[in-house]
């Protein structure tokens, strides 16, 4: 199933992109009164069919819409600090999508070994993956914010921060935690390669996170980050 | 904290080969007197005195052993069709190790787009893997089989099969299946970009074979295998 992206939608008519149109007409040769697949990015499907074969700028008429479609019974932000090889953290992105995410906040640490996050490529992979993976909402990839920051303003109901420091702080796992929370909307904070700072962690625990590990295993940022999103699709699964 | 893998373990001393010697004493320059730390392959860490600190082969004195180091509550098998990209499965194999896996196979299905699928990469990323995840057992990456071979000799105790073709087969979660077992010997079979055959399909659940999905996300074969690999992980954790 071939989907496309519609930057604008109107009640009845839905635009394509210059790229996505290009791919749509010069690509897959689609023409006009073709039906197509569209998604609005923001969790609705659109049949629609091709009033406008432009190459430029494909115009389709709305057929039948289907709200929700490809949706997720939960509300997941996964705060991560982008690892020092950047194709680990884009990595991240293509499988959170894939398994279900709703905003990805690329946060820097006191102890990120990598300052500076531009997000133009991630949010790319982040369109890709949904469209290949069946989901009419695009998940949020945001602009970098430091964790202290991020913290101070995160509005989820249920906050975990997966903490490293060993015996310091009491951890219950992520699955232990999710199992007994009855709610849906989940944010999960995960460190750079060095973990927070001691700072970090006190600030985190003072606004209401619950510190948790990940299981036994001593997992890569990116690979904590993917089970962490694991955890909650399994929760509700 | 620097691992290294021992080609040969007597009960007394150990021997790293040429590629961890020269790491070991040239990249590291560990002399002979310091204590490091070695890991068997088999399950076994060894805390160590280098004896003989010859960048092409390094002897070291074994102090202490730590059996079953890094290992978990459980042995999954997990039998993957190689993706047409290859860095996907050898990604799918960095993560499996990640998080816990005993042994993976490249299996060939009716299916398959790669046909033809060299180990000997993957082997290395799987104990590489291991190092970074302080796990004492590197997991085995077998040669590749085709999938009626492997279904016919698979000797798991639990045999699961992501099978996509919808409607025909009735089919639980994995969740549902791995909360209902008992004991803790799984393999999970995953097919091609393309999926199993339903003749493939037909064989595996006349060995046995459970049909389960991994939830409503459509997934890459490769997140698939991983999330397979996350499903095990969290039924023990």
């Amino acid at each position: 199933m071939e989907l496309f992206y519609a930057c604008e939608c109107d009640g009845a008519v839905c635009r394509l992109d210059a790229e996505e149109s290009g791919h749509c007409v010069r690509v897959l040769r689609h023409r006009a009164g073709d039906e197509i697949h569209v998604i609005d990015g923001a969790g609705t499907m659109l049949r629609c069919r091709i009033v406008e074969d432009s190459p430029k700028g494909v115009e389709a008429e709305i057929l039948e819409t289907f709200p929700g479609w490809g949706g997720h019974p939960y509300r997941l932000t996964v705060a991560c600090c982008p690892t020092k090889n950047n194709d680990r953290f884009e990595w991240f992105v293509e499988k959170a999508v894939e398994i279900g995410v709703d905003v990805i906040v690329p946060v820097i640490g006191e102890r990120s070994e990598r300052r500076v996050y531009k997000p133009e490529r991630a949010r790319r992979i982040a369109l890709a993956a949904a469209k290949q993976s069946l989901k009419a909402r695009i998940p949020e990839v945001t602009d970098p914010v430091g964790v202290r920051a991020f913290i101070e303003q995160d509005p989820a109901a249920l906050k975990l921060m997966a903490y490293c420091f060993e015996g310091e702080q009491e951890r219950r796992s992520i699955k232990d935690v999710l199992q007994g929370y009855e709610g849906t909307d989940i944010s999960i904070l995960i460190g750079p390669e060095g973990d927070f700072s001691p700072e970090e962690a006190r600030l985190a625990i003072a606004h209401g996170y619950i510190p948790v590990h990940l299981g036994t295993s001593r997992l890569r940022t990116e690979t904590a980050a993917v089970t962490a999103a694991e955890a909650a699709y399994f929760r509700y699964m």
